[in-house]
């Protein structure tokens, strides 16, 4: 049975919005539970400036101690170079740096073009490869769906941003629905096309369900044969780009939709939401998304 | 371009749910506003007993109302042979009937089997050809693709069920995931399925978001080439076997969703939001879903 790689990102993309600074031995906690529950990936941490996210202010001691514990894939999110200086220095096994396919989101987002974000991988990548450490390089493309800021996003442009990506030393291209304009089309059709670039380098999709439609393009995806997805346990994150509204699509619907599918995740998908329900505990200030946890499991004897 | 026709059933599956009356005027302003903003279907009432369901003693004022105000294709739930005199006698352009694929599910929803239920429509054929009107005769195949007494319904078993009304003269068949247990592979493998029992009988999709899967079943059907879908205002309704969980599909999201894959609805979706704040706000005390509502349409403007 075909297996699809779910990666938790709500330590990271979830907590990124949070407004409580959640406690680094929670953060830990959380990673225990969630590997206990079967959870494959988890994106721990973020080395962005501790003064623009404080709540990454600890990911010295967060990116170790997941390291030391095992059991899962850990990885962090770097936004520049002094990010991955940072992740280097630590020995992370992987870090997730960002491009955005729109140059306005790109300019608005993070203050330098596309070009000068695509430039500076190159530079991280020769920087790892000075320091001879073995830091797996994967790079997102932002926006690769459509910009809440210059609204749609050419394909031409996500794949020759890709084919620079790919070309630099990217390890993994993950396309990313960051403001929730995808539909399953464009996604079958952006992914066949990514694919058909990437060879052997592994696609992941990372989609918002901003709009409603997160799981029918993760379900798009699937069908083209993309096996690693992105996901946040309670969709916890929200969207930046409209107050109020859904971010990352929620994990447990995503586990089900993908065991639903007949594929397998490794994860307990009952486990899975007693760990949110810890979660949730630990963030009163924050809301939780996800159908699976308010309906239950469907019944599972034959008819 | 294909037109994916979408039929609001919030006046019916979504008022069923609610606890206060909506007032009959209301009703008929819901259909006002709607059909203004497009939807080219809705399901306008229930002729269900007055004593179970007091939210439809006024059916035999709201049907001739909806029929009188044409510009949409008017419909009702008839939920046995009583029910279909009453719409036969109002002349009802179309009446929609429903048999449960579970038999588990059909003695303990309407206390009686499947094959009864069956045979009555048979009856109600008869009925309406012996009385000369011209009502369309539709049939939904509710828990079609699963069952939260019954577990698992065999697909062989709906298939047999879609035979058999066939043959007694249904005009339309309605696959309904009463439940929420529906997966968007198992939506394509049953509608295919369908469809190559059906001939010219168009079929039609009637989902629920219970386990967050709705859209991405939707899209499953759609790629079938199923254009018919029925989908609740607000998503309107709840679903009355897991309490606090969502019912219908929400009509905003599914109309999105349409549009972006491609097709068209005749709908015009920020009309569509408006009629929803007239209707919330007649509705206080039922909860809305949707996420297009909360996170507004895309920026439309090219890269």
């Amino acid at each position: 049975m075909t297996r699809i790689s779910l990666r938790d990102v709500g330590p990271r993309d979830g907590l990124q919005a949070a407004s409580a600074f959640l406690p680094t031995e929670k953060k830990i906690e959380w990673f225990r539970l969630a590997a206990a529950a079967g959870v494959p990936d988890i994106e721990v941490t973020s080395f962005s400036s501790p003064r623009l996210l404080p709540q990454f202010a600890d990911a010295p001691e967060v990116l170790p101690a997941a390291m030391a514990m095992g059991g899962f894939g850990v990885s962090a999110l770097i936004p520049n170079r002094k990010g991955a200086e940072r992740g280097f220095a630590l020995k992370a096994p992987k870090l997730n740096y960002v491009v955005s396919a729109s140059n306005a989101h790109s300019l608005s987002n993070v203050g330098r073009s596309t070009a000068d974000a695509v430039g500076e991988f190159g530079e991280i990548v020769r920087l790892r490869d000075h320091l001879g450490v073995t830091t797996e390089l994967s790079v997102g493309i932002a926006t690769s769906f459509g910009c809440s800021i210059a609204g749609r996003v050419p394909e031409s442009d996500v794949l020759r941003i890709a084919e620079e990506l790919l070309s630099l030393g990217a390890q993994e291209i993950s396309l990313a629905d960051t403001v929730g304009y995808a539909n399953p089309r464009q996604v079958a059709r952006l992914v066949k096309a990514v694919m058909g670039l990437a060879g052997d380098v592994p696609l992941l999709c990372h989609f918002h369900d901003t709009r409603g439609l997160g799981l029918a393009n993760a379900a798009a995806a699937i069908d083209q044969g993309v096996t690693r997805l992105d996901a946040s346990l309670g969709g916890l994150g929200g969207c930046p780009f409209a107050p109020g509204a859904t971010g990352n699509i929620n994990l447990e619907d995503t586990v089900f939709l993908v065991h639903e599918m007949g594929f397998e995740t490794g994860i307990d998908l009952e486990a899975l939401i007693d760990v949110r329900r810890s979660v949730q505990s630990w963030l009163p200030g924050e809301s939780f998304t996800g159908a699976v946890a308010k309906a239950g499991l469907p019944l599972r004897k034959a008819a």
